[in-house]
């Protein structure tokens, strides 16, 4: 990891900590593109590190954590977050001397809190990251080499992050393809709140509703779901266990944006009661200019219905297949 | 509309009343599988008018809606559920004897309510319909053919519905390549506010809440919206007046389901606050089975991300062009 030039990888030993989605996609995306010289791999489910090495995610993978950072110039943790304190402090006496120990944790300000101290400042950098990528699918096999393409990364470093150490690993995600953002932990904390850890709570929470009704059936449900409820399926067929340590660990600016949901939902529960017409919408027109933004940005794809109409078929399980859009509620 | 057949046309002139996605995907479909002899459309917009007339989507596009319906066995009402009752008042005098009349109507209840006593029942066959299809666009360029093709249209007939003319109205959608399905008003009403109408509600708050941030920029929200957040952008940039109109007229259902929502929102609000993992974790475990259902039906694309990854660049816009995923929030 001593140069960012194009030619030489960025890292020459890289150790993954954790080989769900994230981290096996990171396996993938360092092979195929040369970002590091050496992968090693972790995780702490003997099944995991048995189907890593059939998949041949890494170069080794040991069945100790500490045995996997040693010479490792770039440590990424790649566990829920609510692990990550716990895996710091076991490997903190095991790392080389300057390594790099960054993270893909979906809060940030929890992480700095519980890792950075659980390692030894003396003997690595670490800094923090956020890679904003990812799909509903979990584990070793979900995994694929393009998934931080043109997709942004996150940094939190600290104030008095060491230079060099920050452009190596702001080379490291370059050169993965991924599109870097500087932020403090705080501030990526409230952001994301918004763009995502409030979006699956919803979803979450609605999926739940939908399964406790009496008088409509879970099998209508699904047959009907095509009005705009399956949307919501997605999101919530996520990883439990990442998204509890999400709620666990990004308390604060969660509750506050529920408490501003609840707030809005009940003015529109309330309009809907006393029949207030113009201000549902009103609250209806005012929404679009976001999504033209998205869809100018590059941040979605402009097909309708996401183009699930010209998906492959073979995307599509079983039969009948319709695929219908949301419109028409 | 004197045969069911696959020869001959189950229809022998079609009345489209309103030419948004629906109606206009109604004369594409219509025209394409040869389910009307003859189609004659209205919109109350003349620039509307003029754009159906430019797209050749009805062999005529009259100026007065009663001289659209003159002589047409089957009128469908394609124009938002609070626009109906007039419509009906207006056409009823011209519609030919025996003529059926029918709609695309997200709510039932308030449409048989307010359309029926419009109609002189003795002239006229009332029977609506509810095709669960669309997407988040709208205007007669927004339709095509195959919207219904795979998907379900929900009947909600009386009881007293005249066979023949249920059998000719269901060849109709039939032969649009739609799926049937029937149920009481009332029912309809219900399993939609769950598959629908909720959703796009709850899309709508979501997408408001965070365009009335002060910490986070818009800006920010639109180039994170990967997290998660775009998808709900994509339900609220459904049409507002149809949506007016739904939560309007399905008052009762949706209110009901709101509270439960509420509720059940409240409860995981309540488990953040008091980090309670072990609830939040069986929370999200059990949401992941109704995905499976709606997969293994054929209700959605398996492809993660909705396949967006694999989209056609061409459905991208702008660079640069990232469209992550969901998981990592």
């Amino acid at each position: 990891m001593s140069s960012t030039d194009a030619a030489s990888p960025p890292c020459a030993r890289l150790c993954l900590i954790g080989l769900g989605l994230i981290g096996s996609s990171l396996a993938r995306a360092a092979k195929e593109t040369g970002a590091a010289a050496e992968i090693v791999a972790f995780d702490r489910d003997p099944a995991v590190r048995a189907r890593a090495g059939e998949l041949g995610l890494a170069e080794r993978v040991p069945d100790r954590a500490v045995e996997a950072v040693a010479e490792a110039d770039l440590v990424i943790l790649c566990v829920p977050v609510g692990a990550m304190p716990g895996v710091a402090a076991e490997i903190a006496p095991a790392l080389a001397e300057g390594a790099i120990v960054s993270d893909v944790g979906s809060v940030k300000e929890a992480v700095v809190a519980g890792v950075g101290p659980a390692l030894d400042g003396r003997r690595a950098h670490f800094l923090p990251a956020h890679p904003v990528a990812g799909t509903e699918q979990s584990g070793p096999d979900a995994g694929f080499a393009s998934l931080f393409r043109d997709r942004w990364c996150i940094l939190t470093p600290p104030e008095d992050a060491d230079p060099a150490a920050l452009a190596r690993l702001s080379a490291f995600w370059t050169r993965l393809g991924a599109r870097l953002e500087t932020m403090t932990p705080a501030h990526h904390d409230r952001v994301l709140a918004v763009t995502s850890h409030l979006p699956h709570l919803i979803a979450y929470t609605i999926v739940g509703t939908a399964s406790d009704l009496e008088e409509v059936t879970q099998s209508e449900v699904m047959k009907f779901s095509a009005g705009g409820f399956r949307d919501f399926t997605r999101l919530a067929a996520s990883d439990p266990t990442m998204w509890r340590d999400v709620f666990l660990n990004n308390r604060d600016a969660t509750l506050e944006l529920l408490g501003r949901f609840t707030e809005d939902l009940i003015a529109l529960q309330r309009a809907i009661r006393w029949g207030e017409g113009d201000a549902l919408f009103d609250s209806f027109a005012r929404t679009r200019a976001i999504r033209r933004g998205i869809l100018e940005l590059g941040q979605d794809v402009s097909a309708p219905d996401f183009g699930r109409a010209s998906a492959p078929s073979s995307d599509r399980k079983a039969s009948p297949k319709p695929s219908g859009g949301a419109e028409t509620g």
